[in-house]
């Protein structure tokens, strides 16, 4: 097992990484506060991991609740579900939740801890690549409206993170290909050198290679606590991350939450950062195809979806309705090189439009 | 004018007091970050200040939400419709949200603050007696489940409070009484000098003479930031401020959200605090009287309602669901002496069970 920690003061937590932890109930009980659990899960997870899950929590009074699977029940309607759990079982302020699923369980269940009783604890035990490398970190917590995606929602840090790498085995191809997207994120925004180990071993990462899949996630978590840390909430560097996110979510939200896997979105998304960023002279031929390539070996679109309901016109619009617009400018995340991005709303209008025009299949 | 501060470090912030503030837009400027104001209200407060209120953001992108009236609106689908507007016009996070209006504005817009786009900066213009001793001041924001008061929620700060004592002279006669139950309840739990003050001028303060008026607010206020001050996220003694809440959010609860106010709620259920308190032994008969006397001369009701609906089993379940329980016990702010409060989980159960009985009208 390795541990990371993710360095915020009193709210600093650790971060465990190895095969089979799910059911240890040593390792989680320092992170329960009081005497009652209820494990978050979907109708996905449920009948592979809730009943290990829930013999970790053995000691403790544990309920579950189990919610539909998929990004476009990411609501607030959803989320009263939890609540109506919470309240309906008397759960105290003294509780904990724990979110058993991917990224939106993850997201669902962070917003449902912080806002519940204006606030309680919890612990993230994500089962996806996906989750395991991203969302999972940082408390950074919500649900979708239907005009935008994570429009609602709180920064809430978990106790801990436990990230068991044997739910990979059971993870469909697609939501591996998804969690890649965001793991060659990391060594796009900051980290050439872990690029560059990407592309020797990306096809290690689609055989799911235990060692490789253990290096890459210890990987990424390592650099994402990093900027937390130092940026908690968003003020500057964190907002990196969102290479191709901008992108991304309006591909997401324009083909409808659950039809665009959100690692699909965001490949797609940040070859378009990485076209835009190519027009400004930035990124040459070499490296852009590079970047094209290593997303194409890890099985994901590296074109926005070419249909009538994504129009350039139709594509900025969401763009500028995207929590990462401020005031009118729709900031980007840009890439002045393989492992160094920045964050500008200072860039040809333009080449923008160009970038919608031509980057397509 | 008089200005109080709230202090907590880099969320300190200041609450001005004084006759016609509305419209003051140079008091208000230095707290506004970015261009964009929301403007949150009801509709009865709106056709009465909302106009003046947009004036002082005039100088702003300002727009505003009108939202029906009534604690049986303080809800998750309500809340909605604040979001609907923040996100239909755009709105970015440095945008800043005003609540002008009574404790269910106030604490709506701090919690759609708290979670639009996972914070954004909100103004207290609070309108009603109640939300200015009591709500507006400590950054307790959040909505009602049906199944329990205030159940989903943050602690978010706003930048500042702004308190114009002009808007009470349009509140009716029992939104001034329920707000005298939080400006009685500060003398009871920790200032019995103002307790006396009270007891010597509370026809004045029912007269709405304005020295007495501010000079109350101003009093209440500073007693809320002194302890808010010293424990922000109640994890002790800012739980004193919630004598008589159990015993009153059972009324509010059980009554159904909207028929009983919320300082009705407070005085009936302080005065069953305290009758408990004289079953132990702490409050003498003279005292007893004191606090029955000014409850009722502030027009108050000082029983809980004596309707089959409210029976004790009833009672006790909808007290035992309440968020100010632990872990089964149900915990209590009671009286050692007047200006004294304390809160505990360790009474004989059959003396609370003795007071819903015998403290009826």
């Amino acid at each position: 097992m390795k541990t990371l920690r993710v360095e915020l003061d009193a709210r600093s937590y650790p971060i465990f990484i190895g095969q089979g932890l799910m059911g240890n109930a040593e390792l989680v009980k320092p992170y329960v506060k009081g005497k009652q659990v209820l494990i978050v899960t979907n109708t996905t997870v449920a009948p592979l991991y809730l009943k290990a899950c829930e013999k970790a929590f053995a000691d403790f009074d544990v309920k579950s609740v189990v919610l539909p699977d998929g990004e476009q029940y990411k609501t607030l309607e959803t989320l009263n579900l939890v609540f109506d759990e919470l309240i309906g079982q008397r759960f105290d302020r003294s509780c904990t939740l724990i979110a058993l699923g991917g990224g939106v369980i993850g997201d669902m269940t962070g917003f449902a801890a912080a806002s519940f009783q204006r606030g309680v604890n919890f612990i993230q035990m994500p089962t996806t690549l996906l989750s395991q490398v991203d969302s999972s970190v940082g408390g950074k917590t919500g649900v979708n409206h239907p005009l935008g995606k994570n429009m609602i929602g709180a920064f809430h840090q978990p106790e801990c993170v436990v990230i068991d790498t044997q739910t990979l085995s059971t993870l469909d191809e697609r939501q591996l290909s998804s969690g890649l997207a965001e793991v060659i994120k990391y060594g796009l925004i900051q980290d050439s050198e872990f690029f560059e180990w990407l592309e020797v071993n990306i096809e290690k990462l689609m055989l799911r290679e235990p060692e490789a899949l253990a290096y890459a996630i210890e990987r990424s978590c390592g650099d994402k606590a990093q900027i937390v840390a130092k940026d908690e909430k968003e003020a500057g560097l964190r907002a990196l991350f969102n290479l191709g996110h901008t992108f991304g979510h309006a591909i997401e939200a324009g083909m409808g939450y659950g039809n665009w896997l959100h690692g699909e979105g965001v490949s797609a998304g940040t070859m378009q950062a990485v076209f835009l960023s190519s027009l400004l002279g930035d990124i040459d031929d070499g490296d852009f195809g590079r970047i094209k390539n290593i997303f194409e070996r890890a099985h994901l679109p590296v074109y926005p979806p070419n249909v009538s309901e994504m129009d350039n016109k139709t594509f900025l619009a969401i763009m500028a309705g995207d929590k990462k617009a401020q005031a009118g400018t729709i900031r980007l995340v840009l890439l002045k090189s393989i492992g160094e991005a920045y964050v500008t709303g200072d860039y040809p209008q333009e080449l923008l439009e160009k970038t919608l025009t031509e980057w397509r299949a």
